[in-house]
């Protein structure tokens, strides 16, 4: 008997949006993260760049440093890392050094997003998605972005 | 009358190395790394991956992160960042986000290296420049790895 999965990509991605949701609230750049392992959270973060005056303090790097710690491993070759917006070098360089089993990001990102910089950074047979929720994750940075011009 | 500045670019370099043999005594790859601003130290930092079991604690993200705590700042505009070894992809990201002054580094890294994966993404302008103290700092990761084989 296989076991049956109650959580979708949908549902993870929905956690991440969460995550998001919680740095608009507090004026940070509305992105958020979440890693899952087997099924299950390990690990939730949102950006949190001015609060802790850390330009570092991405979603993805806070994410990774959390779920490294709770695995009490450098590597999460077994985990799925969901993130609203599409990683940054930064944070692309992060997820490369963890090792991440899969990367699945929402909205694509013109000008900061990894792909435009580094498009090599990942072995062509590495499990990387983009636009899942997409239109939700954009809505919120587009708002975010047009309440500060 | 001018400011006659103690410090020169080798001192500070040859800090980043003491900071990259502490790593190296400590069984981390052997790298260091130190922020000035207006000729004193800020921050010193090496990688600190194993101890933490964190892959993004490379000795560049540690120092940038000390040194905005210390500045109360996210940005670092007037401070250098001396590294024993170029950037990876992950800790040039950082460095471009805390939009530092200039960085200095030392040995050039072929296989990791920023240069290799996102050569356009500090702007033609950025104050960047390679090989200072490079054989020390190479001879030291080539120590570290050889032993490791």
């Amino acid at each position: 008997m296989s076991t049956i999965l109650p959580y979708s990509d949908e549902y993870f991605m929905r956690q991440a949006l969460a995550e998001a949701a919680l740095a608009y609230e507090a004026g940070e750049v509305p992105i958020g993260a979440v890693v899952v392992c087997r099924g299950q959270i390990i690990a939730r973060a949102h950006n949190e760049v001015e609060r802790l005056s850390d330009p570092t303090a991405h979603a993805e790097v806070l994410a990774v440093t959390a779920a490294t710690e709770y695995m009490g491993s450098k590597f999460l070759p077994d985990c799925q890392l969901y993130v609203t917006v599409e990683p940054c070098v930064m944070c692309a360089g992060a997820l490369f050094w963890a090792r991440l089993g899969e990367i699945i990001y929402g909205a694509g990102e013109e000008k900061f997003g990894y792909r435009h910089y580094a498009p090599d950074l990942f072995p062509r047979r590495a499990k990387i998605r983009g636009g899942l929720l997409a239109d939700e994750a954009r809505e919120l940075m587009q708002r975010f972005f047009v309440a500060r011009r």
